[in-house]
């Protein structure tokens, strides 16, 4: 069995449509009942629910915990790491991870989605899919991965027309 | 085949996931995408895309035109009508027609639903299903039919807590 | 609440796939699963598991002991009746029904799946959304209710090449 | 834009349930509806419909057909390919490359399913996603790619049992 954590931070993934208010929100964690979708026989997953929070409300005190939570996986028993985070600020908390880690013993995969876990024609499902075996077999680094899409994080900016990443 | 009439007025069921806002909203109508879905070989369903609102935003002179549509249709070659409509404000609609139709000539049935078409945990196809049913086997009369249920719609009110349609 | 039984005697609707012997098989029942995906706050379901049965090998004796089952739940606490029965040989079960029970306290509805519950373009969920609906609403009798459509039992008869039931 | 080459084959990721036979087979393709399912921006696929077979019944001639679509491909403007293929004689075709295909320019990734594409529970959509990112990201090679698990084709076995792919 090869472990892979996974620091879940909200974002669009996780949204949830609440029937009293009519709108999306980050609410309950879902991921894990999607992660049950999944064929993972060697993977031993090990989910980290750091917060749920849209992206754009996320605090540098926030990302600074980020940074936490990997060391303190890189430090007790490395392995690879994916994140689960809001697309708006991917990005920056990647690039802050990256100024902070100089020496990684695995790598970081950040990813997320533009259209909720579970609503019709969702990529969130096929993000986890991608970014569970990116963390398998991408050498050690920093990434977005999305979309059938590989970014090392200091190449990558969010298209917000396009509603996906682009090179940079 | 028998005909059976759809009136789409908007609401819930037919709200679809912003990827630029990350908001639901009433932008195209996705119902006949839903119908698609089923398998009805003696039904020929016409489809009316009367309008797309959130039920709260429906003035007297849209439920005005809700009412000359049925008209329309039962003056014309009638047959059952569906009609699709947010769930707030379905009763104020429903009582309005049958204050304005004293006879009917068949069945009336509103429905909608709780959480979008196609998002996790949705509602819609059932109530869509069951009003398909309700359509061919109820009496004339005006009905609320959701979740298993068939309201006459004098004896029926919407329950926000519960988010669903009680007796009244 | 109102009570609704369902009598599960297999076929078609709750064929599953092995991944051992690529076919497709009546193992377990796996109809309560889609249930809880059906929104029925006011139904109380009470399923009887009799058999899991292709419907061309049921035999004379399932057939009684779908007889003998019915018969004691009108005895017991009368209410609605769905059984869920593969399609080669549910208009059979239901003339076998008919002609035992000449006075019915509530209407039985006979229905199964072309496509089992849960493969792509199943008609499964959407019959047994339909049936539960039809028991409520429809005057005692015994039907076949699929693809919107309701026959009573002695006016129907199965068409294979269109994979659907027809008016005989 | 990133070209990557599928050559399908068949097998059970193919398979549909026939209505009226009530069995599984290798009809007609269906992978190109559940590509369309995936956000692929960048990836320019290109599928060719080699064959529909259940691959404990591909003949030698068909394993070189196989072959010859590979040296085509990468004769002509040499990209990644993707094999979908039947998993009981998958290995059997891998090595067949392996052994006639000393250089490879791009990896070549071979894939299937357990359970075919849109049947409940289906690893399906799971492995043709990682089998198009692994596609991107993989060194030049000849691999099995399912269930999150990556493997070069001459150090891998199918577990029938545990209905999966091990390490051999």
């Amino acid at each position: 069995m090869d472990r892979i954590y996974v620091i879940a931070t909200g974002g669009t993934i996780e949204k949830v449509y609440s029937e009293q208010t009519g709108t999306v929100q980050n609410v309950d964690s879902k991921i894990e009942r999607y992660f049950r979708m999944l064929r993972l026989p060697e993977a031993e997953i090990e989910v980290t629910h750091l917060m749920n929070k849209d992206s754009l409300e996320m605090t540098d005190a926030d990302r600074e915990s980020v940074l936490a939570t990997v060391r303190e996986k890189f430090g007790m028993a490395p392995a690879p790491i994916v994140i689960t985070h809001g697309t708006d600020t991917m990005v920056e908390t990647g690039l802050l991870l990256q100024k902070n880690l100089p020496e990684l013993p695995y790598p970081i995969i950040l990813t997320g989605a533009m259209t909720p876990l579970g609503f019709e024609g969702s990529d969130g499902l096929q993000n986890l899919t991608e970014s569970l075996l990116a963390a398998r077999v991408l050498p050690a680094g920093i990434y977005v991965v999305m979309h059938n899409q590989v970014f090392p994080v200091d190449r990558v900016r969010k298209d917000r027309e396009l509603a996906r990443f682009v090179w940079k």
